[in-house]
């Protein structure tokens, strides 16, 4: 058989995945070799940070500031794009297919902003791009969904698709810890970014939610049609209160079927304790699948980390090459054609749980349920507890029926304004997974 | 765009499985095949008892009881394989590759006995040969170790292959049932087939776990050096104490890096209570793979069912359909080259479980450990309990350390010769996942 000359690689950004990525191209480079028909090379690496442009068994002259120098080099088949962000990464990308180049990313931001866009550019292009590292790290979701699940009518998705804060929820439920508290230790252990903004709001969850609805529901989704909400409302109590109604709280990415249109949306939920998403602790992300043939599946493993998410983008490299190498076709073969049907949080009907601070006086149940009725909220639990006789005030917990949450927004802002209570400290939806 | 012509499917065998697929194929036929590039027509069912040859929405001159006329039909392009069992399911196989036909099956047997002869001889033939199904049901398993994986090197694999068994002995488990009564239950509810021999014998795992092995250490397995051990041997005795420990029992097929060769094994196994696989119930699978790169992921589902299984068939045919319209090769794109290597359970180092009627009198654990302690067996911890007064015998219940399975099992020897020990009821291999 002839020798297959190497794969020739592009790697755009030497972060932390980036040489993560560099370094166990070269370390498995031998294993690599065998599973994609050829050897892989890694030819050049742009990186702005010029204190980046170092890695052993890199030659310096494989380094360049300029991404142009990978994006327009005649000798690179594959462009490995691992900067982040939406810009300028998005832009690299578009002149990497528009000039023949298969393209890798683990960019959550720009497939979840520009992933129909993208991958119809790759398709007249007819080259590839893979996005496996863009959801759950390491774990296989992108291509069971492209592929192993396509017989299915995707019914739902429940996920766990961020480790920050489930390395958060985590500590406040078992250790009791305040939200800042737990932050802290998750930052001092490296799970935490400085600025944790987009992880603790809901942001990076909610774009690789929208990622896998695209999948799953074959539709363009606009991004900005996906509800986020995230954890720092939440409190210990609330915590210790779900778990006395049999409940444990996730920051949940759902997709759901709702008549023709689709839901999606992140936010804290409460699920029961029993379920296996409950069970899912620390950093680790778990998605939980369920379609008209499969059932329910579960993928589950390390959302981050440059190891895990090594393993996905040199999964896609490998496909790319041995398709290179089989003189097969890259082109994305499913392009979703309809375009976004998300529903608005404020249609959705689901269950609820409030936690109210009140006067301690008789009579107050009554006004609040009273409020609820007129917008047809059904409690189906109370738990009263922990009076303070100082303020003559006590915690009351609801565990409502399913309603609609626009009818939710309008009986808090009415239970607000009620004499009677002090503040509804928090709400947190229920889904009954 | 040209309209392309259909991929003609030619299917063999109308059992449970054969009749899922083939509704679902016609039931989902649109959605099927916009997924597939080109219209899904299923050309041909051969099925011997010709009793099965009905389905809504098939014409009856579809059917046929010879299976000649679907592997050597030259309309056909794709052969589903679902008549189950070794022969002559691999000779229709074969047949098929022969004569250019791409093959989808389900059968574990055949591709734990022959799964690499076949993959070479599809790669001979330039068709495709697909097994999505044959492990697992409808959970992405195969396809993520062929692609999703493949930078790894797997250390080790841990699954619950089997439903019907899993079932077992979560009923044990959770309603202190025997054996005998969970089974009878399982068999009631359709869980269990009349005969469950190989499912309860572990054989049934032990056809899965081959194929898992051959994938994720790219391995050519001899099947016949696979262990395996069934459940019947399991008490709810047994599921107490490990509770006790802290642990749960599972039957595990286990596949374990060990030097340069690999554990492969199939038998009951304590595994800490806190872990995931501890805490799959019933009749679901879950399959826990540890890579150098990706870390822990866990697959979870359905292992079993027309549904299911139907969810992995189709999509291997859809998978094959989209590579014959884009005029893509099918062809296999890797095959093991290694030759089996599989370390014999005598070898391998794990901890014990011992439950022993002993003699209720001063001295037997003395001379229990005696024996053990010339065999470098090391116990790790003892519960004594429930002595009957009636028989003056007590039980123990053992933890040991590491040990090697060669010397437990002279050791065993050893010990029920001794007087004070009126049986070994039960050992139980351990492990800390």
């Amino acid at each position: 058989m002839q020798k297959k000359r190497a794969v020739n690689i592009g790697l755009l950004g030497m972060g932390t995945i980036g040489s993560g990525v560099a370094g166990n191209l070269l370390a498995k480079s031998k294993t690599l070799a065998r599973q994609a028909g050829s050897p892989l090379s890694l030819k050049m690496v742009a990186e702005t940070d010029t204190s980046k442009h170092a890695l052993p068994g890199l030659q310096q002259s494989v380094f360049t500031a300029d991404y142009r120098q990978v994006v327009y080099n005649s000798d690179i088949d594959i462009v490995i794009e691992l900067i982040g962000g939406e810009h300028p990464a998005v832009d690299y990308i578009k002149e990497a297919l528009k000039n023949g180049k298969h393209v890798v990313t683990a960019n959550k931001e720009v497939m979840a902003k520009h992933g129909t866009e993208l991958l119809s550019l790759a398709q007249q292009n007819h080259v590839g791009l893979r996005f496996e590292a863009s959801v759950g790290g390491g774990i296989p979701l992108i291509s069971p969904f492209q592929r192993d699940l396509v017989a299915n009518d995707i019914q739902a998705i429940y996920a766990i698709l961020n480790g920050t804060t489930n390395y958060i929820l985590t500590r406040m439920a078992h250790d009791n810890l305040d939200f800042n508290v737990a932050l802290k230790q998750a930052q001092k252990l490296g799970y935490a970014e400085a600025n944790p903004a987009n992880d603790i709001g809901g942001l990076d969850a909610a774009y690789k939610l929208a990622i896998l609805t695209s999948l799953g529901f074959d539709m363009d989704v606009n991004f900005e049609e996906v509800f986020y909400e995230g954890i720092s409302r939440l409190n210990p109590r609330d915590f210790r209160y779900a778990s006395e109604f049999g409940y444990a709280i996730k920051l949940l990415a759902i997709a759901k079927r709702s008549g023709k249109l689709v839901e999606a949306r992140v936010h804290p939920v409460l699920i029961p304790a029993e379920s296996l998403l409950a069970k899912v602790d620390g950093v680790y992300n778990a998605i939980y699948v369920i379609g008209d043939l499969v059932g329910n599946v579960l993928f589950y493993g390390q959302g981050a980390g440059p190891s895990a998410t090594s393993s996905a983008v040199i999964a896609d490299i490998i496909n790319i090459a041995q398709n290179i190498n089989a003189r097969r076709d890259n082109a994305p073969r499913f392009i979703p054609e309809k375009t976004s049907g998300i529903q608005s949080i404020s249609d959705i009907q689901t269950r609820y749980y409030f936690r109210m601070e009140i006067l301690d006086q008789p009579g107050v149940l009554a006004q609040i349920s009273a409020v609820m009725g007129n917008h047809m909220i059904s409690i189906a639990s109370v738990i009263q507890k922990e009076s303070d006789p100082s303020t003559r005030t006590a915690e009351i917990v609801i565990m409502t029926h399913p309603a609609s949450e626009n009818e939710v927004q309008k009986a808090i802002k009415v239970i607000n304004k009620l004499g009677v209570v002090k503040e509804i400290s928090n709400f947190i939806r229920v889904e009954a997974i």
